[in-house]
């Protein structure tokens, strides 16, 4: 292999793919990255056990050149050093060349590197996916969709299956669920698909979707998303993510969300969110985090905390509207903070059904979107 | 206590102090600010064994108002929790009220705090220092001192006296000077004191010299030191920093500083720092992080590296000027770039004398610094 390359180009494409180098050294060929340079150009590719990141840099695109390949190969570079030596060389240009003890030198400027590199043959072959469903949607609208959702998987273990987003698709509708038993967040959108398309059952680790969310652009170029039996593949320009599924039955989320409510509340979501974090100051000093929720006979709510030996805080707000029973109900802070974070909207609804149901938190201006947690039992 | 406070000016003030509020809970007072609320406004302290820091809010100052102090008093807030509390607050006023149970009202726009205060009897007094020996340097000079020596500060325990700079005053110039034994770090500069001020052996901690940083403005504004037996104090505008000194003798470092020199080379600082980086990329991978330095025949330098396994990187350089003997010379990576980090000019001279004897760094065009390097025994 011999090329010359254009140093940003190269840098962007090595910071893309390290999101997907392994950590762990029990293979050591994964701590690498492999770069492969052929007629269409240099692609590089890195991989853990769940995702891949494959990344291609054009000989040429709109007039800018990216790579020259002056002899086609392919070699694996430790990805740790490899990504600092692209990162500090001095010139705009670098050129690489593979020997055929696969000693790689690398040059720009006056400096020169010579780093043994990996067999490419031992990296393991990224997955063929048969392109059938295919469904197209705005990188900036994944993006938030999984913002709004990946907060509510589960952290624990114990069932693996919910440290996963569910994603389904039906009717040209996708929707997003996580939850860890004691909060869900749910998530739809109408996205563009031959009609028939549909799945289910589909559950992305939530730490896939996390580093998928740091290599899409925050605009609305649309982006491939290819389901098969266990891989999902997303593909923007010039960049694959490819993330394993979690296998087993994701939950039946649907029945849970309670349809009717005997106590409505609409606030403001800002204000709301703040009195929260006010009173989980003092609420996270105990194991609990517990808030609590009280409807005033004047209309107003309060919202109280209190950390035994540290001392209590109360607030007093004036909601939009209020309907129906009165109310005490008390619920981790947490949750109802990561829900009201994921709101962009400027008001929320919050719908219960008692002091011992789970209730629902939903922006006002639109139906996309809907929150559901679990009160805590108090004395 | 009974006061009506303005938010930002207590939130600035709490940022302030907290920088010397100890960690450790052996003694559970010093985890607290002590607030002080008098006909002057309120001074806010907290001191952890090394460093203590007061600020004044003042009721009045250039017309813009800062406290009201309806009663005054006096008590010790839990830091973690009162710092937070006075970010999150919504309003721009924050009222205090104290009751004879130390416990403490904390109010702002719709909500409000009861936390439990400690008895500010008990809170250790500040050392009171006589202010004989003072002098007054610009707060941005003070700052630049510091950054350029105290990076050279042991972080050894085994001789103490060397994880402290070493500040002298003799004849108008203030002197700092730190080593850990295989490197130093000397910066002087000329200062505004009465004529016949000196000290010597004052060494302050590193660690307070690292705090002190972070509170000096970068501004010329003069700030005044004081130099007591066993403390040092340095008062800005409404802020006054103590910290103990470290009791012993520093070594006498004038004798290992060679007069005379070998070889000679200037070069440009940036271009030489960012060779030094990407050959040390490689040999920090080493435990040693050693980087060769070699004059060529051709009038250039070679700055080589190597990592057994990973593999090596050798950079050309062609500098301003060199005289003197050929050199070949290996040093610690790490050294050469702390002192090159800290030089502001745009050119160095490195004075040379043989490739086992310690070489010196200065900047071009001051006599201000210095900064000086034990050279690395290689086969």
């Amino acid at each position: 292999m011999q090329i010359t390359v254009q140093r940003d180009k190269l840098a962007n494409a090595v910071s893309h793919v390290s999101k997907a180098v392994s950590s762990r050294t029990t293979m050591p060929i994964l701590t690498g990255i492999k770069l492969k340079a052929d007629e269409e150009g240099l692609t590089l590719t890195a991989s853990d056990s769940d995702i891949s990141i494959e990344v291609q840099i054009p000989t040429e695109e709109a007039d800018e050149w990216g790579v020259t390949v002056h002899r086609p190969g392919s070699i694996v570079l430790t990805a740790r050093i490899f990504s600092e030596i692209v990162r500090k060389l001095p010139g705009t240009e670098i050129q690489m060349e593979v020997d055929d003890r696969l000693v790689t030198f690398i040059r720009s400027g006056q400096a020169e590197f010579t780093i043994n590199g990996m067999n490419a043959e031992e990296f393991p072959q990224l997955p063929q996916l048969e392109e059938e469903k295919v469904l197209s949607v705005p990188s900036d609208l994944l993006k938030a969709m999984i913002r709004q959702s990946a907060f509510a998987v589960s952290t624990s273990e114990m069932r693996p299956i919910l440290t996963g987003i569910m994603w389904s698709l039906d009717r040209g509708q996708l929707k997003f669920v996580a939850t860890d038993s004691h909060r869900l967040a749910s998530r739809t959108a109408v996205v563009e698909c031959i009609e028939d398309l549909h799945f289910h059952n589909i559950v992305v680790p939530g730490k896939s979707c996390n580093e998928l969310i740091k290599i899409l652009d925050e605009n609305q170029a649309l982006v491939d998303i290819v389901v098969a039996e266990n891989q999902i593949l997303v593909k923007s320009k010039h960049i694959l993510f490819y993330s394993r599924l979690l296998e087993g039955t994701y939950p039946d989320t649907s029945r849970i969300i309670p349809a009717g409510s005997k106590t409505e509340i609409v606030v403001n979501t800002k204000e709301f969110l703040q009195s929260i974090e006010r009173a989980s100051l003092l609420s996270r000093e105990g194991k609990s985090n517990v808030v609590r929720l009280v409807t005033l006979p004047n209309g107003n709510l309060e919202i109280t905390s209190n950390a035994p030996e540290i001392g209590k805080v109360t607030e007093i707000m004036t909601p939009k509207a209020m309907n129906g029973e009165e109310l005490k109900i008390s619920f981790n802070a947490k949750y109802m903070i990561d829900a009201l974070r994921a709101i962009d909207s400027p008001e929320i609804t919050a719908s219960f059904s008692g002091a011992m149901s789970p209730f629902v938190i939903r922006p006002t201006d639109n139906e996309w979107m809907l929150h559901l947690i679990l009160p805590v039992r108090t004395y």
